[in-house]
C-alpha cells in the first residue's frame, strides 16, 4: 500500500542542499537516454555519462534526456553544476516526497509532478516522481524507474505523428505534462469502476470487506488529491509567468492541459462525495440487516415464549389442578396456544413486521 | 445509470488534437440543418453535406447550423478547416466527457454546455453535450442526438414570436442557453417532487428502497451541480469578455440567464441539504423502529421468562415438595404468576414502554 | 407546507420577457394604493386603474404606489410600458420563484426581496415575495397580497412619526426593507422559542414527532438562509452603487439595515448549528434509551435462564435420580437457584448496569 | 442559561432611531462616574446627572465617563444630544442583542463589544455588552451592570502603575478593550477545564448527563464564536481606519490585541472541534456498553437455551422413552450437557467474546 | 497530556508589558550561550550575565545568543533595554502560549516558533516555544529548555559543514526555522507510523483502547495544525517584507523552507483525514461485530424456542393425550423436532446468516 509520509528524518540535520534519495529505490540501475530532434533529423542513443549529453546546448535542435532512477546524486549534481542550477532544486529532484511544484529561474523552469500507475498485480494505486528541466531548447526529465507513459511521445516523435516535430522544448514540456494528466483519467476509470461495483453490492450484500474497499478507495483518493491539487497552480503559474521559454502559441495547449487538470479535480471531488456517501449506504445496509434479525429474533421469540409458557403451567405436579382431569383439557390447552400464536401473528402483521 | 466517468483511455496516448470521440453514440446518422434569417426573411432546409453551409459568411442574414450528432470527425474537422478553428475546440466538441466552458478566441466564441433530460421510462437523468460556436452572424451548434429543447426556438423563429427574429446572432446564442437553462428547472421540478414524495414516507414507512431513492437522488445532484456550477463562470465569463460579438444590449439578457443560473445553482445546493438531511431522518426512523422492536421483545420476554420459571420450579419431580401437596397450591402459583405479571406491566408503564 | 420549487416549468419554451406569473395565486382582486406626502401634505387613495397614478412623476411629492396581487400582467405591463421598464424587469416581478435581488438601472432602482410570515394555524413559514421599483420621487412596491408588515410605515407617514414625512423616496425605500428585516427579528423569535422547546425535551423524552419538528425546522432555516443571503448583496449594492436615488444622508441608514442583515444571518447560521447539534442529541438519546432496554432485557433473561435451566433439570423423567429422593432435594435446588441469582446481580451491579 | 434570541419584537414597527431598551434589566439605579486625570493630576466622581459631566470637553486632562445601566433612554438620549450622535448609534447602545461592531463617525469612533463572565453559581456564562465612544481626549464606556472587568485599569489610573497615566484617551480605549480580550481566556480557561474533565469521564463511564453538558459546552461555544470573531474585524478596522484619534504609537498596541484575538478565535475553534470529537467519543462509548450488554445476554441465552432444551426433552411423559429407563441416563444427561456448554463455551472464546 | 489551554488567567489584569511567564516551568537554571564566527574564525563560549554578551554588537561576525530558560524576567528585560525593543515583544518571548507570529520592528525582526517533540517515555507530543530576534549581525534565540534540534546547526558551525560559515545572520535565521520544520517531518512520521498500525488493527480487532488512540492522534494533530499553520504566513511573511535584514540570496531558502511548511500542512491534513475516516470505520467495525452477536444469538435462540416448545407440550401432565400413548410418540417428537431445527436452518443459509 502507499505510505501515508516516507523516511524523510534521515536527513533531518544535514544542511540544506545535501543530496540524499528519499523514498524506495525503484531501479537499480540508473538509465540515460538522449533524444534529439527537429523538423528534418531525429536521432536517439542512451549514453552511460551524463557529460556525454552537455554538447546539446550548443545545438540547434530540441534535446531531451530523460534519466530514469534518481538515487544517485552523482549525475544530478553533475548536471546541476553544469546548468548552474541551485543545489536545493537538485535536492527537490531527488526527493520523492516533494509536493508539485514549478519553479522559474529564469534561464530555467523547474517543474515537479507525480504520475500515477495502476499496479494491476497488487491492485493498488503507485506514486512515481518525475521532475522536468526545460531550458531554451531542451528538456531534461527525471524519472524514478523505467516508465511506459513518455513512449507515446517518444514513438510520435520518432514517426513525426502530431505536431511535435514542428514545435519547440515547450512543447515538448507540454507534451509530457499532458501524458501525465492523461493517464490520471486512466486512473479515475478504474477508480470509476470499482466504485460502481462496490455501488451495487452496497445496498444488497454489505459486507466487512466492502468497508475495507471503500476504506482504500478513500486512500487512493487522498493520494490522488495530493498529487493533482497542486498541478492546477503549476499549470496556471505556467500560464501567467510569461516566461521567454513557453512561446505565445503554446498557451493554447497549456490552456487545455488545464481544463483537463480542472476535469480531474472535479472527477476526483465527485468521487470522494461518492465515496462518502458509500460509507453511509454501507453503515444503513448494516442497519438494516440488523433490523431484520432483530425481528426475525422478536417474532419468533414473543410467539413461543407465551406458549411455552402456557405448556409450562400444565407440565406443574400439584396434585389438585382440575384442568388436567378434563378430557378434552390437552386440546383446549393446544387450542389456546394456537389462539395466543395467531394474535401475535395479526399484531405483527398490523405492525408491518411481517 | 449516468457513468460517474466515460471511457476516455482509447485517447491516452493520442497526440492532442487527434479528433476522437468519447462518450456513447447516441444516433445513428448525422443531421445538419440550416437556418437561416432576418426580420423579413426565414428560411430552413436540411442538408446533407456540410460545405453546402458555407456560403452563410457572406450573407448577411443570421445562419443557425445544427448539427445532431458529433461522432463522426469529417464534419467537426471540415467546419473546422473552414472557420481556422484550433484543433483543440474540435477535440473538444467531440469530447462529450468535457467540462463546461466558454473560450474566446477573437473572431469566435466557443461554448460547451450540458443539457439534462429526464428519462421517463427508465426514470433517471441523461446528459447531452451541446456545444456552441458563435461568429460575427451566424451561429454553428453541435448536439449528441436530435433533440427538442430548441425547438420552441426554431417555432420561436418561424413564427416571429417573441424579439428573436429582430436582433442577430448573439441573442440566438442567448436564446439557446437561455432555453437549456430554463430546461433544468423543468428537471429541478421533477426532483423536487421526487424529493417530497419520499419525505412524506420517510417517517411513517422507511424502507430499504427509501434508502436507494435517496442514495439514487443524490447521485443526480451530483452531476447537476457538475454541469450547472460551471455554467455561472461561462456566462459571467461573455458578459466580462467585452467581445464585439455580444452587443452591449445583450447584456441585460446574460444577466438575466445568470440571475436564473444562480437560481439553479441555489436550488440545487437547497436540494443537496434536504437529500442529506433526509439520510439522517432516514437512519433516526430506522434507529426508532428497532427501539420499539426491542421493547416488544423486551416486555414478553421479561414478563414471560419468570412466569416459565414459576412453572418450572412446580415441574420439578422431587419427592418432597411441600406446595404440591396443598389443595389451592395450583391456583396459589397461578395467583403469584399474575402479580409477577402485573407487576412488570406497572413497571414498564413507568418507563413508558407501553 | 412550503414548495420546494414552485411550477416555472409552464413557462419553458416561452420567449423571455413574456409575462407569467410563477406561484400561487394569493388574492383574488389586483388592490392598488397610492401615497401622496411631503413635509406639509399628506393623501392617499385607491384607485382602480393604473393610469390614474402615473401624473405622479410630474408632482414634487414623494409618491408611493403598493399594489397587492401580481398574478395580472396587465397592470404590470402598464407600468412598465410607462416607466420604460425592461420586459426581463417585469418578468421578475411576477415570477415569485425569483431570488432576492437588485438591479439599477440608471433611471431606476429595482429590488426584489422575500417578506416572511409565520402562519399561526398552520404553524409554518410563509413567504411572500416583494418588488420595488425606486425612482426619482416615487416608490412602486408590489405585494402577493394585502400584507400588514408595511402597515407601520404608512401609520407613520400620516402621523408625522420619525423622520419619513420629511426625507425622499430613498428613505421610504429604506424604512421598507428596514420593516421586512425587523419582521425577520419576529419570526427568529418564534423559531428560537421552539428550537429552545425542543432542546429541553430532547434528552428527558425523545420522540419520533420531536425527529419531525427538528426536520421542520432545519427546512425552515433553509427558506430562511434563501431569503437572507442575498439581502446582504442587496443592501452592500445599494451603498456602493452611487446611484443618485440614494443620497448621502441615506447612507447611514443603510448601513444599519445592513447591520441588521447581518445579525439575521449570524442568527440563522447559530440556530442551524443548533438544529444539527439537536439531532445528534436525538440520536444519542435514542440510543441511551435503547441501551437501557436492552438492559433490562438482558438481567431479566441472565438471571432467569439459568435458574429455569436447573428447574427443568429436576423436571426431567429420568428413573434413577438420586436428588429427587433426597428429603432436602426441594429446598437445595431452590437454594442453589437464590445463590446463582444473587451472584447475577452483584455481577450486574460491578458492570454498573443497576 | 443564555437566551438564542433576545425579544426585539417589542421594536418591530418602531421607526428607526426610536431608543429601546433590548435585552434583560441587570441593574435598577443607572450609575455614572467620572475619571479625569493627566500625568500630573487625578479625580475620581460619581455624578447624578449627565450634564454634570459635560464640561470634560474643554479640559486637557483624559475624561473617562461609566455608565452602569442602559434601560433608560433619557442619559443617552442626552449625551447623544450634547455630542452630536447618530440616533442609530444611541439606538445600538440600548439593543443589547447588537452584533458587536466599530463605526468611525469622524469625530468619534463608536464601538461595542461583548464582555463575558462565567456565573459561578449558575455556572453558566453570561454576557454583558460594552459600548465605547472614543473622542479626542475622552472615553464614554456603557455596561449593562456594575461590572469589575475594568476595576483593575481604574486601579491602574489611581495608583499610576504601567503607562495609562501618560497616554491619550486612544490608549485607554485600547486598555479597555484589552481587559475584555483578557477576560476572554479566563473563560476559555474555565471551559478548557470542563472539557478535560469531560474528556476523562467519556470512556470510562459514560453518562447522559455528559450528553447534557457536552451539549451545554457546544452552545457556550457558539456565544463566544458569535462575540470573538467580529471583534477581529473591530480591532483590525481600528488599525486600518487611519483616524487622528488614534495616534500613531498605540498601534503597537492594538496589534498586540489584536493577536490576542486571534489566539482567542484559535482556541475557540480547537475547543469546537474537541467537543464535537467528545461527541463522536461519548457515541462510541456508548455504542461499546451496549455490545458488551449484548455479550453477555448471547453468551447466557446461547449456552442455556440449549441445554434447557435437552432437560425439556427428558422432561416429556411420553410412555416409551427408553433412555429413561437407563440407570446412568440421568448422568449422561448431564454430561451431554456439560459437553455442548463447554463446545459453546470454546466457540465464544475463539470469537473473542469471553 | 498536552493542556488544551495554558494558566493565563494569573496575568489579566496586569497592566500590558509586563514580564510574566507563563505555561510550565521546564528548566531550572536559565543558560546563556554565546556563538561568535565568521568564514575564518568560531568562538563558542556559556556566558552567566547577559550582558557580557552585548558587545557584539559592535563585531562584524555573525554572533549567536543562544537562552535556555524563559521564566526569569530580569535577562529578558536586560535585553530589552539594550536592543531598544518594546516590553510588548518581550511579553510575547515570556507567554508560552503565544501563537507563532513574526514582526517586523525595522532594525530588528522578530519570530515566534513552536518546536515538537516526541516524548518516547510517555508516548505523547510536547511543545516547545522558540523565539528569535534577529539584528544586523546577531541572533538572539529563547529556548523553553535544552533543546537538541538546534545542536546539528551548531555542529555544522563549527565544522564549517554547508554553507552557514560564509553567509550572515540571515542564512542563520533560515538555518534554525528549516531545523524546526524538519522536525515537524520527524513528528509527522511517528503520528503517520502509528497510524498505519491502527489502521491494520481497526477492522480485525477494534477495542476501545483503539477509540482512545484514534482520539488522542485527532488531539495532537490539533496541536500540529495550530503549530504550523501560522508558520506558513510567517515565513510568506518574511519574503515578502523586504527588510533589509534578509540578503536577497536568502530568499530561495525561504521559499524552500515554506515549500516544506506546505508539505507539513498538507501532510497534517491527510492524517486528519485519515483519522477522521478511522473513527467512521472504527464505528463500523463495531457495528459489524454487533450484528455478528445478534446473529449468533438469533440464530441459536430461533432455533431452540420452538423445539423447547415441542418438549414443553409432551412435558404437560394432561391425563388424556393420546400422542403419549404411541410407542413411537417419542421418536416421532424427536424426528419432527429435527425437521423444525433443519427448516431453520435452511432459512438462515437462505438469508445468508450462515
Amino acid at each position: 500500500m502507499l505510505r501515508l509520509i516516507k523516511r524523510r528524518s534521515k536527513k533531518a540535520g544535514l544542511p540544506p542542499g545535501t543530496l540524499v534519495h528519499i523514498g524506495e529505490k525503484k531501479t537499480e540501475k540508473v538509465e540515460i537516454t538522449e533524444i534529439n530532434y527537429n523538423e528534418e533529423q531525429y536521432q536517439e542513443k542512451e549514453v552511460t555519462r551524463i557529460e556525454e549529453c552537455f554538447p546539446f546546448k550548443d545545438k540547434s535542435t530540441v534535446t531531451w534526456i530523460n534519466i530514469n532512477g534518481i538515487h544517485q546524486g552523482g549525475v544530478i549534481e553533475e548536471i546541476g553544476k553544469h546548468l548552474g542550477l541551485h543545489p536545493l532544486l537538485l535536492e527537490d529532484i531527488m526527493n520523492t516526497d516533494q509536493r508539485p511544484k514549478m519553479e522559474d529561474v529564469g534561464s530555467y523552469i523547474f517543474i515537479v509532478l507525480k504520475m500515477l500507475y495502476h499496479n494491476e498485480e497488487e491492485n493498488e494505486l503507485e506514486i512515481e516522481q518525475v521532475s522536468l528541466i526545460l531550458g531554451t531548447n531542451f528538456i531534461i526529465s527525471f524519472q524514478e524507474k523505467k516508465g511506459d507513459v513518455f513512449e507515446t511521445i517518444r514513438v510520435r516523435i520518432r514517426t513525426r505523428k502530431g505536431r511535435v516535430r514542428t514545435q519547440g522544448a515547450d512543447y515538448l514540456a507540454y507534451a509530457l505534462m499532458d501524458a501525465i494528466v492523461d493517464n490520471y483519467f486512466v486512473i479515475l476509470e478504474k477508480i470509476g469502476g470499482k466504485i460502481e461495483d462496490i455501488e451495487e453490492k452496497l445496498v444488497s450484500d454489505p459486507t466487512p470487506e466492502t468497508l475495507q474497499t471503500i476504506h482504500n478507495l478513500k486512500r487512493d483518493m487522498m493520494f490522488l488529491r495530493r498529487s493533482v491539487w497542486p498541478l492546477r497552480e503549476i499549470i496556471s503559474g505556467l500560464e501567467r509567468t510569461g516566461s521567454p521559454l513557453f512561446e505565445k502559441s503554446t498557451g493554447i495547449y497549456l490552456r487545455d492541459v488545464y481544463d483537463h487538470t480542472i476535469q480531474v479535480i472535479d472527477t476526483v471531488e465527485t468521487f470522494r462525495d461518492m465515496v462518502t456517501g458509500m460509507l453511509d449506504i454501507y453503515l444503513s445496509s448494516i442497519s438494516n440487516k440488523m433490523n431484520e434479525v432483530m425481528k426475525v429474533l422478536t417474532i419468533i421469540a414473543t410467539i413461543f415464549i407465551p406458549l411455552t409458557f402456557i405448556a409450562g403451567i400444565y407440565g406443574m405436579n400439584f396434585k389438585y389442578m382440575p384442568e388436567l382431569e378434563w378430557h378434552w383439557g390437552y386440546f383446549a390447552a393446544l387450542f389456546i396456544m394456537v389462539i395466543v400464536g395467531a394474535i401475535m401473528l395479526v399484531y405483527f402483521r398490523r405492525k408491518k413486521w411481517l
